[in-house]
């Protein structure tokens, strides 16, 4: 498909939108007139400039508040019109919107729509000009795609056509499955938007909360499956406002986009599939080797400096985890316990090592264990996803790559290979099986605009699924949080922001330079045991106040010796509406950065503790701010 | 009045919140639950931090979901509220909110709720405490003060009362005026928020929008005069749940939540002297001295050095300003041109030195015409206005003065005083009326999440009224701006913040090192005439791009002669739906820092170009940027 974007989307100036968006890969832009009403070159330059870049110009828009005007001000929105017209030959592009009339005195009578239109098509199709004509959600009279489709069926000029828009119809929860039999070729345009569902005015909504396919909350394979139906051929454009992009860097973002419409397509041709293999001309659209099966992490690699890395592995051991493996030729340690691998790489001119320089300790590494690597690696690189090759030594271990968002890498490991057998000497005695059986999951920390391009990451490359956004509140702010998930469960990853400075978020956010991973949970079948076990060991626990206990007894029917157990080890508990249950404990901070969890999950639940989540970000906060610790019953 | 507010109000932990509340001045403290369960320390430390302090704990809250909960639940809901009963008792405070079921399968039977509210209070009572009931907007069976007042009087039981809270009758535009028939001492508590008009859940608007009084658009005043004809004396209290509070530091925030109920006292009493002169116990309501009329701006002064002194007087000289008089004793000259004073300050040690040190060249001092200055600045110190008193030399005339927020000063002027004759040897034969007559307004930039403060100064403070809010865009960001004006407008003051660090809001700020004036708008009678002078004078204008204009001539019906003279002078233009013209030009900004505007209004045009204001913002970012001039025409 020809692949469009708006230059209302993007921040910037028109030449930095521009650049942009032809760097992104995009074949065709639309262009916003405001963009290029306070661009100061001509139209004739803004046209070079497209061409030199190898963009077309798809779209001018948009013209407004045109059919069923006051009658006195027809001629004068006609002479508005050609001046419009003008522009648009300098521009050179043919097709401009003409959205439906908003204002409060047009007219509504079905034949002088059809009339003012035929009008206006005809003085563009004399200069070969066309009109994509669109309802907007909030028209006075016209506000659905059907009476669109109505109109420009009996106005019946060449020049004259249909331009759908995604958010304009999801937003009014109209059905967008009669647009199949519109004909093809009378649909001029396309604009594709996602947006979350928000119960709020629609014009507010349109213009603030829109975002790329994917990143939203509204069925848009439903939208686009019936308009591949059609026959359709033209550009798919995404055309979206949105607060946050106008301030984002425009090449990400554009980039972002890019990476949108092909998800779309991707599920767009599965939901035809689905429906009936062989559905008109499905095979425009992009496509991809399906996503891997996932089986869980393989192993976690953190890059730390020798004396770093020697506390890192005393936590790790107090923890449970035993020394496992030393790599044959890299000062590079495996510590194993369960099903959990995790590396410390010491090793100087090394990936780790520059992952070290720019971030200080941190997660440089996280190996997902796939089906098959190479199909997995070839979806990812499809994606825009960026590859990455390192320096493997003889007797190593080449494993596939891409790069996460925040540059640290994303190992595809098949699942039977032998990962550590080849670069490390393995210590044949060592006692594996301790308490921590799997990683439950790790959360990352994120600058407050990344999370959508980091949403979008994940369910492209790696077909990941997103949970509902929620929002809890840290002593100094707001925290939101969204979690993301392989289709199986098996690798969870809740994603936190936080747009204000002083909130845990934020401090894990400076502390680390970049975003990052900020804790990790281990999950076990006796939390008790464990957190025994780890008190012992000298594991340094977040304490929890005795307040929070009481309030477990005024809403939960425990007896008092189970809620003293609770509160002496510092235990959380949550239960879901399903019965489900959850014991889970944080561990202090690691050198003030990461921070380490354990946790029980019984009866199936399902979530991360959300319920406590307020009460770890005050302990964390106390903590924090040094103060004094008051003893435990 | 007893003036409270909930801790749910302000940032941080307990004893940070506690601390700042006291220091505004509030009598008490609500305590939300949440606060208490993440603070490490028992009920009876709160207590007794609170008693230091000097608050008293007004009410404990909330309690939710139990009457007409699912009968088996009953009994267990009760031991819950003992449990918190326990609670309260140890912190020392009688009174609870209990706010209406909104769970779903709560049972809306009218005897039900009387009988399970009665049975509460039954037990509440039994340990002197006291239960006041509340409506949410959202309850299920239960949202109107209304059916709270009728199942508190059928349930006839004295530890039960009424709570009122200003949003959850506002947000369903319900009629507060029936209030004033519940006797009042039937209510036990009152809670006052302020919003901004949302179409959006109500849920979602509750928890994140609610605003201080006077930050908002409901009709507090409207709220609060029903409940003091009840005869209510009990407390008045903020709950405010707003999203930016949770984040803005504690004192700061909470010194204007009092701010706020002193406003909101202040305009009850007014409106209940329109009603009825004597109404019931007004007095109770906080009295201050009237706001005083203005009659514009007197002068405006400029820190600056030696250097940058005698820049911005070449500068403003070329616009038309004459040197009209110099300090008797200090660095301090004055420019004069119509009606416009400019006082330049450069005198070291002094308060525009200091002011300069910190931001740079900048203005520190606005002098307002009021028609009495005494009891302006009484009014001022009574809404917590910090008084300001300068050195004053021998000779030299001692002005009333309070500090504005970023700092810098206002002074209030007698508008008959003599205000430079005691300080200045004047120059008796400067010519002083050129083209520009008189200061327009003075745009600020703030930060973010400072604009409600400011908002609140100028409405309590000076008696100010705010427009809406307008949203504009910036090429690299939005931009939002609130505009204040004296009650007859003859003093205007847009305030703008931008959320986005590269706009030309944003980088204002950092220029400033805190808030300031970024440009001042200056009243002519021909803008031609004037604009025309001040390039002939080398005043360096905004470059407007030619695209602005092909697009005013679509839309307006100009000639091209005159289009040709608009461009060529870079003038832009307005026109309101009453007839309304703006004419307007900026210059370019001096030093980096703030600039100037000249201005035409014809047929009561009132606004400040907010159509034009994208394409002066995308000049301005390409101007920053150091882009190439096209020739113009």
């Amino acid at each position: 498909m020809q692949r469009s974007i708006a230059t209302v989307s993007l921040s910037g100036t028109l030449p930095e939108k521009l650049e942009a968006i032809a760097a992104a890969g995009f074949d065709g832009v639309e262009i916003f007139e405001n963009d290029l009403l306070y661009y100061d070159g001509s139209p004739r330059e803004i046209r070079q400039m497209c061409a030199d870049l190898g963009i077309a110009i798809t779209l001018f828009q948009p013209f407004r508040d045109f059919e069923g005007c006051r009658r006195d001000r027809l001629a004068r929105n006609l002479e508005r019109a050609e001046r419009k017209f003008d522009l648009m030959q300098e521009l050179g592009t043919d097709l401009v919107l003409v959205c439906s009339n908003a204002s409060a005195d047009s007219v509504g009578d079905e034949q002088i729509l059809v009339d003012d239109l035929r009008l206006l098509a005809e003085r563009a199709g004399a200069r070969g000009l066309r009109i994509g004509y669109e309802a907007l959600a909030w028209g006075r009279h016209v506000n659905t795609y059907q009476q669109v489709w109505n109109i420009v069926r009996q106005a019946d000029h060449p020049s004259l056509g249909v331009l759908l828009d995604s958010f304009h119809t999801l937003s009014l929860k109209g059905d967008p499955s009669a647009i199949a039999e519109i004909p093809g070729e009378k649909i001029f345009f396309v604009q594709m938007a996602d947006a979350p569902i928000l119960a709020m005015d629609v014009l507010e909504w349109s213009r603030h909360f829109r975002c790329f396919p994917g990143q939203g909350e509204f069925d848009l394979p439903g939208f686009l499956a019936p308009i591949i139906k059609s026959g359709y051929t033209g550009p798919l454009s995404l055309e979206i406002f949105n607060d946050g992009f106008r301030a984002a860097p425009p090449r990400a973002n554009a980039a972002d986009g890019l990476r949108s419409l092909l998800y779309l397509e991707e599920k767009t041709r599965q939901r035809l599939a689905e429906e009936a293999p062989s559905t008109g001309n499905a095979d425009i659209l992009f496509a991809t080797p399906p996503a891997s099966e996932y089986n869980g992490i393989e192993f976690l690699e953190f890059a730390v400096d020798d004396n770093l890395g020697a506390k890192l592995s005393h936590w790790l051991e107090r923890l449970g985890f035993v020394k496992a493996g030393q790599h044959r030729s890299k000062n590079v340690s495996l510590l194993r316990q369960g099903d959990i691998n995790l590396i410390l790489n010491t090793e100087p001119y090394s990936f780790a090592h520059s992952f070290f320089e720019a971030h200080g300790p941190s997660l440089c590494a996280t190996a997902v264990r796939v089906k098959n690597s190479a199909s997995a690696l070839e979806r990812a690189v499809a994606y825009k996803g960026q590859p990455y090759r390192g320096l493997v030594g003889p007797n190593e271990l080449e494993l596939a790559a891409v790069r996460a968002p925040d540059g640290s890498l994303i190992y595809l490991v098949d699942q039977e290979a032998d990962v550590y057998g080849t670069d490390f000497n393995l210590q044949p005695g060592a006692v594996i099986g301790a308490g921590l059986k799997r990683i439950d999951h790790m959360a990352m920390a994120l600058p407050a605009d990344s999370l959508d391009s980091w949403v979008l990451f994940y369910k492209s490359l790696l077909d990941f699924e997103a949970d509902d956004e929620v929002v809890l509140p840290d002593p100094y702010g707001l925290v939101k949080s969204r979690a993301l998930r392989s289709r199986c469960s098996s690798i969870r990853l809740p994603l936190n922001i936080s747009e204000n400075r002083n909130t845990a978020i934020s401090h894990a956010l400076s502390s680390y330079r970049g975003s990052g991973v900020h804790h990790i949970a281990f999950d076990c079948d006796d939390i008790f045991a464990q957190v025994s076990r780890a008190k012992e060991a000298g594991v340094p626990l977040l304490d929890i106040p005795l307040n929070y206990y009481d309030d477990l007894a005024a809403r939960f029917d425990f007896d008092d010796e189970f809620l003293s157990e609770l509160a002496y080890f510092n235990v959380l508990y949550d239960r879901d509406a399903q019965g489900g249950e959850l014991f889970h404990v944080y561990t202090e901070p690691f050198e003030g950065r990461f921070f380490f969890e354990i946790i029980q999950r019984k009866n199936g639940y399902a979530g991360y503790g959300a319920a406590n989540v307020a009460v770890r970000l005050a302990a964390m906060a106390k903590s924090r701010s040094g103060g004094l610790r008051h003893a435990k019953l």
